[in-house]
């Protein structure tokens, strides 16, 4: 208001603080900064450029259309794909060693991409201390916050160290410090739910300097209740990660019963991973959980602390959405900022308004699609449904599309994928009804049917009231 | 194996930790101690016995039949019940003054107690301090613990101490300490979920010596979204609990609008309330969280540590059943305890696999029965329902029984009320359409039906396998 009329409002410039430097942390730096906010970021961990990558930890994942769409925004998602290996299905490894591929998309050319973890992190790191005003606070652990004040407390190679900010966004992952900060705050709900899986990773090495399998591919070993996959590296070999149950886990306690049982349920691995028993005894077990959380969001009096990725929302990887889900969040984040004119309170407050509710509908989607990677996948009707509904989408573009396609390869909120399912479905069984009840009598409602099938589903038609005005 | 045979195995002295010296910490020692176990008990707080009682929890609380049990057990509950007051039933207050009274049992007879929660803690706390072995440690506030070697850390007015034991019981409360510290570990599931609604209490003194109203029910004031709540204490005041929605606490913020809102909706309680403006503005405002995690005992190599009462599963108070609960828990781990010969890692996996679908079946019956006292109770529906409901239960006497008589008024575990319930709902329901069939065609389906009825249920047949043993 006192600003001369005419001039352009000068706003303050925004400290914030991000806690986490993994992938989300590292991106919501890149897009607050890129915004003129000054930024530090905070790591528990040491530089992992100098240092090097955590054993144990997924060291590679599929980065689809949401991550890419958001590295796009800050201009990494050139440099990110050329480290990439695109795979456009899965192939699928039945216990005798038969063979099946089942492309991702209906076109058979769109691909999610493996990706090591430990190099994009690298690249984002180099992105966010190349733009100004930002800092980088390695090995400083959080110890307390106070979403009151902003006080922050950090134990660091050089004893404890306080520092202060308005904005504090935890992005640290499932295993969050500032979500367990804010978590003791009356009005704070959590579920935090664990798989009764573990994981465990082994490595396919390059055979005479190629690729051991087809690159062009994420490869399953489907087994019922449980599972094995691996994703190709740019140095030509595989990881592979086990999802097993923790009794079963806990039952291959000798090299012997490791290598009997990769010779009886995975035989062609086997033959490719000649370290097997070693590796299996020296790789830790991980473990899979599902953290939902709310408020995402604690306001003080003069500071506030909020939460994005994983922190947020931890999720299973069974979807291959946790990064880019993440990824989406950073570019919601700085939507919801445009929008409110870089006040933080209301944007992280649209921002969870808006995000939660998809953050949700991926946790659940992931969980759901581990029961169909380890089983389903296995089974013959599975990959003549999979067939059917690549036919569907060739012959309906645009109207029918599967889940896969719209989670994997588009930005359409993921709750909104969810009410096209519902809707594809309802439509789908209307169409098998009305094709059975012959041609005579069905004349009309077909008639009626195809009217509403041609009328194009687009992203602004999709909410419960324009539904209700397409029945008038 | 190395005792000369004929002579009685010596049991080892065992250590135990208990964390947390409220009702069901004070309760668990005395259990423990009886044992002849060496009981240390940690609390954060100072000795109640010297400082008075926190302002702010709920004074009072209703003792039922599984908390008077427990209390039999450790030969305290003739002690306790003289400080009671009994509450046989409902006294419901209209917003016009008008009031209807509604026993709680089918006989009118059987009263829950209300009986003041610092009381009871003293109480507790003189049965510990007298057992041999006990030791008790005030203003002891754990800030670490490590399940794995036992070790424990206390922040004290003297600073940090240090401690160690193979066995850690938290009885530390919905905000436990102890669980925080388990919380962490991978494979831990929790659930913590507040209500909507915060809670406040206010007083209504004695008038001219006596009770402002009839002391022999539990006062309640439904208001569809909100009520009121009052309790009698032997002092002969009452003690008021306000259980609001946060917004409508946050909107009454000054004494004219706490004095308008409280002339119109509770115009009777308004005028036995004197400092009704400055009670509300004073007294904080509490929170209704309710925690379900899992496991409940972390086992290490050295050590374990389990959970206990509220720590291990918080419920809001609308069934008064929270320290009924814990009570309850305490009988179970002592039972566990006998039958695995004081083999703590044994028992407290047994207490667990018992107590935590009970421990869930009460989190939810107390959060439906919050809608039950706050808008059903005003119904003339429900009125004339529970009147029907007593009748049968007379007429029936131990086929039919309702679910708050035992709930209240036995020990049948909260699991088997619900299986119970279940069953009379489907004979109810057949009883009627039995009826509706008409008497001829009927004849045969009643007959079989009262054959079913006229089985006794009892404990041992309520199992699912039973029941399928029933139906040969």
């Amino acid at each position: 208001m006192d600003a001369p009329p005419g001039a352009p409002a000068e706003a303050a410039p925004v400290e914030v603080a991000v806690v986490g430097a993994g992938l989300v942390g590292c991106l919501a730096a890149c897009f607050l900064a890129r915004r003129g906010h000054a930024v530090t970021l905070y790591e528990r961990r040491p530089d992992p450029r100098e240092a090097g990558a955590e054993r144990g930890r997924s060291i590679n994942l599929a980065l689809s259309a949401r991550g890419l769409d958001a590295l796009r925004r800050v201009g990494l998602d050139e440099a990110v794909l050329k480290a990439a290996l695109p795979m456009p299905g899965r192939m699928m490894h039945a216990a005798d060693g038969t063979l099946s591929f089942q492309p991702y998309s209906a076109d058979g050319r769109r691909a999610i991409n493996s990706i090591s973890r430990a190099a994009l992190n690298r690249t984002l790191l180099e992105a966010v201390s190349a733009l100004p005003g930002t800092r980088l606070r390695f090995r400083h652990r959080l110890t307390a916050l106070d979403p009151d004040t902003g006080a922050m407390e950090f134990a660091t190679p050089d004893g404890s160290v306080t520092a202060v900010s308005p904005v504090i966004l935890g992005a640290d992952g499932a295993g969050s410090a500032v979500r367990a900060q804010l978590q003791t705050r009356p009005g704070f709900d959590l579920h935090q739910e664990y798989l009764d899986y573990g994981y465990k990773e082994l490595t396919i090495p390059a055979r005479g300097g190629d690729f051991a399998m087809d690159p062009g591919a994420l490869h399953i070993w489907p087994r019922g209740r449980s599972m094995m996959i691996a994703l190709p590296n740019p140095d030509r070999s595989f990881t592979c990660t086990l999802f097993w149950p923790h009794r079963q886990l806990a039952e291959l306690g000798t090299p012997e019963k490791v290598t009997a049982h990769f010779a009886e349920h995975y035989p062609d691995a086997r033959a490719l991973i000649p370290d097997l028993a070693a590796d299996y005894a020296l790789n830790p077990i991980g473990h899979l959980v599902t953290v939902r959380c709310a408020p995402w969001t604690v306001r003080g009096r003069a500071a506030m602390a909020g939460l994005i990725g994983d922190a947020a929302h931890a999720i299973v990887p069974f979807y291959g959405q946790g990064a880019n889900c993440g990824f989406e969040d950073c570019v919601e984040l700085d939507r919801c900022l445009t929008e409110s004119g870089d006040d933080y309170a209301a944007a992280l407050a649209l921002y969870e308004s808006r995000r939660k509710v998809n953050a949700d509908t991926i946790a659940r989607l992931a969980l759901d699609n581990f029961v169909e990677m380890r089983d389903k996948v296995a089974s013959r009707a599975f990959l003549a449904r999979k067939r059917a509904e690549h036919a569907l989408e060739r012959a309906l573009p645009g109207r029918y599309v599967s889940r896969y396609e719209l989670v994997s390869f588009s930005t359409v909120p993921y709750a909104d994928v969810e009410r096209r399912m519902a809707r594809q479905r309802r439509w789908t069984a209307a169409a098998t009804v009305t094709a059975a009840l012959g041609a005579a009598g069905a004349a009309l409602g077909a008639g009626a049917l195809l009217r509403r099938w041609r009328r194009p589903v687009t992203p602004a038609t999709r909410s419960p009231g324009s539904r209700t005005a397409g029945r008038r």
